[in-house]
């Protein structure tokens, strides 16, 4: 039970970790200072860790990577939304 | 070892997701755009999935996780030193 709470724990923690990033984007419709490889990457990787937890039959680390990739998917529209209304 | 591939190619990309973002938080020396609150609940989220690949016995893991938490703590290090120095 206490490592399903760590596992959980982590997997809302991470799968959530890019809203605060989304509320921001958002609220000062600025992402000049976001790294778009870093989004890039991190999808990409994100997306490799579910096909590697599908072979661990791991269903948290499944799940956690697949709602972050989605929110990762959300922040990489926003960046090509607002780039072009951002100042140099 | 095509499952080993994909899980070294999933550790790889994520754990050097935030080198990008490091290097340009250096080259612009401006970090308003990131979300503080990202940084902080992703280096938590990491710190957990450390623990539960201990808990797996998962060396990728770990060692992936490990590593990003590094780069994590950079990038929060760069975000403190930059902040006062960045126009609203």
């Amino acid at each position: 039970m206490f490592w399903v709470i760590i596992g959980v724990s982590a997997a809302i923690l991470t799968t959530f970790s890019f809203v605060p990033q989304i509320a921001r984007s958002l609220r000062t419709k600025s992402v000049k200072d976001v790294s778009p490889i870093t989004l890039f990457q991190l999808s990409t990787g994100v997306f490799l860790w579910i096909i590697y937890g599908i072979y661990l039959k791991d269903a948290i680390i499944i799940t956690a990577n697949f709602v972050t990739f989605i929110t990762l998917a959300i922040v990489l529209f926003l960046y090509f939304k607002y780039r072009k209304f951002t100042a140099k």
